[in-house]
C-alpha cells in the first residue's frame, strides 16, 4: 500500500468532509499536507498551517503525490489539474464540467506523465458507475446506459409531479432544501447531465463524444399541462441521459439528454427526489441498476475517498475499450417526442416523419410523433422556453 | 491482454450460453478448448470434439490456463477447482455452496499457486456486488450489507403476498416458471442465502464467517396470516441476508438470514419476483443500491463472462481488507422479531427480553418482542415449520 501525501484544492463542504475523515482514519495512510483556498482570510475548521492561497505550494512540493481538486471554476481547475499531472502527481477530481470539456487532453496527460486521474465523484456522486463501466462491464456486450444523473433537476421534477408545483416554486423549494445551487443554470438547462453523459459514454463504449454535439434540453420549459398529461397516462417525467449503441455496434451511438416519459412501474421511475439511478443494459444480463445519492456533501466525499483509497494501490482507468475520437453519428435513427405548446405557438408538422397524436383545447396543445434525431439537430424551435419537448423512454 | 484457453466443466444452460458467446466474439481472445460433462452420450449443441467426460483432459492440459466450473455437485466441484488451482490454472466459478464451504482453503490455494479464483456469478447473478465490495467500497467506512440474494424465494414471497397464494402453490408456480429448481431445498430453507452472505461478509469486512454459525431461517414456515399481518401494517416480507458491523467496528459483526419485514416504501421492498437487490450502507454515502436479475441463464452467464474477461488482465481479488479468521461475535445485540404460531403451540415468553405486542384470535397468535441474538442461537423451537419467525428490518 502506497502512502499518500495530499494537496487539496478547495475547502467547501466536500473538502472539509474529506479533511475530517482523513484526520479520523490514520489507518488509511493518506495525509493532507496542504490545502489551497481562494480566500485565505476566511476562518476555516483546521489548523492555519494547512492553508495557503498559493497553488505552487502544492504543485511544487515534491512530497505531495496526490492532488484532490474540488473547486468550482472549471477553467482554473483545468490549469491546476494539468500542472499537477505534469508534475507527476495523481489527481482526484469531482469537476464534471472541467473533465467533459478537456477529457481527451486529460487522458493524454495522465498517460504521458504515467500518473492517474480519477473522477468517480464527477458522475452520479457516490454511485460507482465509472468504476463499474471501466472494470466490470468491460466485455463488449454493453448496449445502453441510461440514467437520472442530476439530483437537482430530479428533485424539482419530483416536486412538480407530486405537488402540482410550478417549475419556479419547485426550484425555490429545491434551493431552500439545499438540493439546488443558488445559480442552478447548468443543472436545469441540462448542461450538467450532458457533461456527465459524455464522460459515461467514453467509459461505456470507448468513444469520445463531444459534449457540444449531444442533443439536449433541460427542464425549464416543462409546464403543469405536461405533468397532467403524464399523470393521466400513468407516466413520470424524468430528465434522462442516454447513451445507446445501434444495431451496428459500439461504433455507432446515439446520445441525448431530454425530459423523458418513463412508465410508472419502470425501475427509473422509482428514482425520486435528489437520488440518481443508472440502468446499464447488456445483451446478456438484461438490466443492471445502480442507485444512490447523486450529489451532496457526503455522497461526493465518499466517491472522492474511494478514489483516494484506490490510488494507494496505483489504480488508474485503463480505457481498455479505447479512446478513439469521433464515434460515427447515428444519422438514421428517430425518436418519438411529445411537443407541448401554448395556442399562440405554431408548430410545423413537417418536422415529424410520422404524427401519432395531436391535441388542442384552444389554450394548450401537443403533438406526439417521430422525429429523426439528425433533423432535430438542424432545427432549434424546440429549444425555446415556451416549448416542451419530452422524449418517450420506451417504444410507443 | 492475455489470451485465454478455457476448459469448461458443465454444459447446462449457463455453460452453453458461455460457449455460444465466446464462439460469437473472437475479439474477446478467449477460446474454449475442452468441455467436460458427466454424461458424454447426451446430445449437445457443439462439435463432439469439444466434449469429454475425463476431467484430466482439462486439468492436465498445460495449454488450458483457465477453468470455468459450472457443475452442481459442490464436493466434486471443490476437487476439480482445487486441482485446477494447483496446476496453475485460474478459475471462474458460480458455485456458492462450494465456495462458502471451502472459502479459506480456496483463498490459500489461489495465493499459494499465484493464480486467480473469481466467483462473481456465485452471489446475486449479474449484480457485481463482490467486485464492488472488493474494489470500490474498500475504505473502512462500510457499515452494512443487506440484500435479497435469492431469486427463487423472492419470487415465491412476491406471489404469496400479491396473490394470497399458499407457500406450496407459490412454489409450484415458481417451479413451472423456471424460477425455482425441482429440488428447491437449499433455496427455501435459507441455506443458499447463508452461503452467499458468508461470501459477501468476507469481501465487505475482511473477516471469515463460518456459514454454519449464521443465524437463519428460510420461508417454508410462513403462513397466510403472516402476510395478512404485513399487509395491514404496510409492510412486505423479504428474505434478507444481513451483515452488519456494530459500533465497535468491522471486528464485531452480526450476520443473519431471516424473513424480514421491510417498509413498503423502502428500496428493498421494490425488489420483486426473481430479482435481487443489495443495499450497501456506509457512514458517508448513506446507501448504495445495486439491483438486477439474481439468477438464471443470462445473468449468471454475464457474470461468468465478466470474470473471464477480467482474467485477460490478470485480475484477482486482493482481499485488502484482510482474511482473518473468526470475527468476534456480537453477543450483546438483540433483534426485534415477530413469532407467529397456531393456537396449539406454546411459546415461552421468557425468550423475549422485552415484549412489544401480543395477539391471539383463538386460532392464530403472534408475539412481537426483542430477543438477544445470542439467546436465539441457543434455543431452537423457532426452527420448526409450525413457527414463523420474521425479523424487523427497521427499528420499531
Amino acid at each position: 500500500m502506497k502512502n499518500l501525501t495530499i494537496g487539496l484544492f478547495g475547502f467547501g463542504v466536500v473538502g472539509e468532509g474529506i479533511y475530517q475523515v482523513l484526520q479520523d482514519k490514520p489507518g488509511l495512510n493518506c495525509q493532507i499536507k496542504k490545502i489551497c483556498i481562494k480566500d485565505i482570510s476566511k476562518r476555516r475548521n483546521g489548523p492555519a498551517a494547512f492553508f495557503t492561497d498559493d497553488a505552487s505550494e502544492i504543485l511544487n512540493d515534491p512530497e505531495i503525490n496526490v492532488v484532490v481538486e474540488l473547486i468550482n471554476d472549471a477553467t482554473v481547475a483545468f490549469q491546476l489539474v494539468k500542472k499537477a499531472l505534469q508534475s507527476g502527481k495523481s489527481v482526484v477530481s469531482a469537476n464534471k464540467k472541467m473533465i467533459a470539456e478537456n477529457h481527451s487532453k486529460l487522458i493524454r496527460l495522465q498517460a504521458q506523465h504515467k500518473v492517474s486521474l480519477l473522477y468517480e465523484a464527477a458522475v452520479c456522486g457516490s454511485i460507482p458507475i465509472i468504476r463499474n463501466l471501466e472494470e466490470y462491464f468491460d466485455n463488449d456486450m454493453l448496449s445502453q446506459v441510461s440514467g437520472i444523473v442530476n439530483g437537482s433537476t430530479n428533485y424539482i421534477l419530483t416536486k412538480m409531479a407530486s405537488g402540482q408545483k410550478s417549475y419556479a416554486e419547485a426550484l425555490k423549494e429545491a434551493q431552500s432544501s439545499g438540493f439546488a445551487e443558488s445559480d442552478p443554470t447548468l443543472d436545469v438547462n441540462g448542461t450538467d447531465a450532458v457533461h456527465k453523459l459524455s464522460i459515461i459514454a467514453l467509459h461505456a463504449f470507448g468513444k469520445f463524444v463531444d459534449h457540444k454535439q449531444i442533443l439536449s434540453k433541460g427542464i425549464t420549459a416543462l409546464s403543469a399541462a405536461d405533468f397532467q398529461f403524464a399523470k393521466e397516462k400513468g407516466l413520470k417525467i424524468k430528465l434522462l441521459a442516454n447513451a445507446t449503441t445501434t444495431k451496428n455496434g459500439a461504433n455507432e451511438q446515439h446520445h441525448a439528454v431530454f425530459p423523458t416519459f418513463v412508465k410508472a412501474e419502470s425501475t427509473l421511475s422509482q428514482v425520486d427526489n435528489e437520488y440518481n439511478g443508472v440502468l446499464v443494459g447488456s445483451s446478456l444480463a438484461d438490466e443492471q441498476f445502480l442507485y444512490g445519492k447523486g450529489a451532496g456533501r457526503f455522497p461526493t466525499a465518499s466517491a472522492v475517498l474511494s478514489d483516494i483509497s484506490a490510488l494507494r494501490y496505483n489504480y488508474k482507468y485503463e480505457f481498455r475499450k479505447g479512446t478513439s475520437t469521433a464515434s460515427k453519428t447515428d444519422n438514421l435513427s428517430f425518436g418519438t417526442y411529445y411537443i407541448g405548446f401554448d395556442k399562440d405557438e405554431k408548430i410545423d408538422l413537417l418536422i415529424f416523419s410520422k404524427v401519432h397524436e395531436q391535441y388542442s383545447n384552444g389554450k394548450r396543445a401537443y403533438v406526439i410523433g417521430d422525429i429523426k434525431n439528425e433533423h432535430l439537430k438542424k432545427i432549434d424551435f424546440w429549444k425555446k422556453d415556451s416549448i416542451s419537448i419530452i422524449a418517450f423512454g420506451f417504444n410507443l
